[in-house]
């Protein structure tokens, strides 16, 4: 075992502390990587709070983690030292299944295969997360990152970056299309850099139009304040893929109302309430209303190297592990532009791996 | 003007009553249709009696008519008298929009075209549905029947028909994948017999098993009663598809929870209050919930020829006029198999079409 400097929650109400934790020595087909950077996520904080419920404690968040090769295992064939790499929300699949089998291993039959913290692996050991120095993991679960973007910009393409390059492609955003994005936090900027690399039009939807230079200046083509009424009716009708990025409640019909014929509403993320639909939104256009979940490893995989030939990374604020408690008030008060990234150097005590 | 036999609503509270209307001559790109059969489609009754209110009256409803072609216009090249023929839910459209030249007459632009009853048309006339002796539409809305269909059986396909073959062929229903439909009433058998012929393996989800050696009978492979609760576990993740014939209101996240990786939840009908959905039960397995309105006039005759080749008609209860007022009252008991299909020479009166 290799001891890592880490930070934990131990309740869902103390805040997070320093701590150390134990990582296991690197197994034949394992990578044993020096985190260099670990994103902070909205989802983070629903486990690390247990907003979900049935949260095992003690805790170490954190699945957009990027960093460097340190070890290899004897049978590793896809990375050497130094390799720039990252690892997203899962660490291992049951690797049998139809969609194990098919690079979907975010629908693999074994639960969604094993989350980066909080679930427990194939050891009987309960995972943790990024917040941390080192991670030992098993190299079909370690992307490579691109040398064009800085580890601390692409880490949080590990979760932030999939879940909305996924249903970008899926929905076919590209040239032609006209594509909004609901939110424009850590997965609402970065989806409207991909929508614009993918070659659509893009549209932000965002409560104010208090960000809206950065949201032209990255890549958005028209900037919307959904608080204004008239927004519904000048853009009803419009878009052939609205990505909706934002948890809360919000009136379904409404932004249903947006979409041309054809055109579908991705939520990406969920809100803990249920949503009422009017059907009639639907049928009256052939429209659809659906989810998307992250995506399996050769999709995360292809995202990271459209991203590195398009030069994108999320824009983020760095900050030291002390500040870990503040960031996450901040985040739920969506003060953050756009992405807190957690520097590991700054983790406190020592380690040993 | 030409005096044709109808059936007619006066209000939202009276039974429908014999009636006589005026038909237009036929102009040059006119099909005069001796009618023979019209459908008593759900949709009708909600219209008769303001359930979606706007209505207008009087108002002779049905769209789903078949018969034989008694006059063609100079400029007529796609019908010559004795043709057999039907028209649907849209008499016209614009023509000149994306949707009209792509063939999506449902989606126009100007209001998704002119329905066959209670729209005003583009002489200014309020029109008049298939519930009645004759009736002159614009040979590009009307529909070749396949020879092999009785007229009777085909009636029903100008609406429940396109209404389901069109989200089994825009989701893929097909060879190895698993189809289910809510509802084993109008839509829902018709549904069936195109998914069977389609190649899907198809299931029932009706309310009870009443219905099931008809199920069997008619295309389905398995056949499960939604009142019992087992149904929904041992059928959880099972369908690529499903189509929901059912108007009423349901436990969406229940059905949701039935589909596969990348399923789809499709609606044909729409319940007049909204439906809540957690979106936990779209995010899970990227699912899809979706809405189809009927379909435009290409898909429409693709239907009817695969219908021909297959041999799908409806099953039809076939009634005298004087039935109607009894036939919308069962219909709403969901007492009909499958489908009620008014013989128009049983109108009473005289007309001088």
């Amino acid at each position: 075992m290799l001891t890592a400097k880490a930070y934990v929650a131990t309740s869902s109400t103390e805040p997070l502390t320093p701590t150390t934790i134990e990582r296991r020595e690197a197994g034949p087909r394992d990578v044993l990587i020096d985190i260099q950077y670990c994103g902070i996520c909205h989802s983070d904080i629903h486990h690390a709070r247990d907003d979900w419920g049935g949260q095992t404690y003690p805790v170490v968040p954190g699945h957009e983690i990027a960093g460097v090769v340190a070890q290899v295992g004897s049978e590793v064939d896809k990375f050497t030292v130094g390799d720039r790499v990252g690892v997203g929300c899962l660490v291992d699949s049951c690797r049998e299944c139809a969609y194990c089998k098919a690079g979907r291993e975010q629908y693999c039959v074994q639960g969604g295969g094993t989350l980066t913290f909080g679930d427990t692996d194939k050891y009987g050991q309960v995972t943790q997360g990024g917040y941390s120095t080192h991670i030992t993991v098993d190299e079909d679960f370690v992307l490579k990152l691109p040398d064009t973007i800085d580890l601390a910009n692409a880490a949080p393409l590990l979760c932030a970056g999939i879940t909305t390059y996924s249903p970008l492609k899926r929905f076919g955003a590209g040239p032609g299309k006209k594509v909004a994005v609901i939110g424009f936090g850590g997965l609402g900027h970065v989806a409207v850099k991909f929508a614009h690399a993918l070659g659509a039009e893009v549209t932000v939807l965002s409560q104010s139009l208090g960000k809206q230079d950065d949201g032209l200046r990255l890549g958005a083509d028209q900037y919307h304040a959904t608080s204004d009424p008239q927004t519904f009716e000048k853009l009803a009708g419009t878009f052939d893929l609205v990505i909706n990025t934002v948890s809360a409640k919000l009136d379904l019909d409404a932004y249903l109302g947006l979409l041309a014929v054809d055109g579908a509403l991705v939520n990406v993320g969920a809100p803990a309430e249920p949503l009422a639909v009017n059907v009639f939104s639907l049928l009256t256009k052939g429209r659809t209303f659906a989810g998307s979940l992250i995506g399996g490893l050769p999709e995360t995989q292809e995202m990271l190297d459209f991203a590195g030939t398009h030069g994108i990374g999320a824009e983020v604020e760095i900050i030291d592990a002390g500040k870990i408690n503040e960031a996450y008030d901040r985040v739920l008060a969506s003060d953050v532009r756009y992405r807190f990234v957690i520097d590991t150097s700054t983790l406190p005590g020592t380690d040993e791996a």
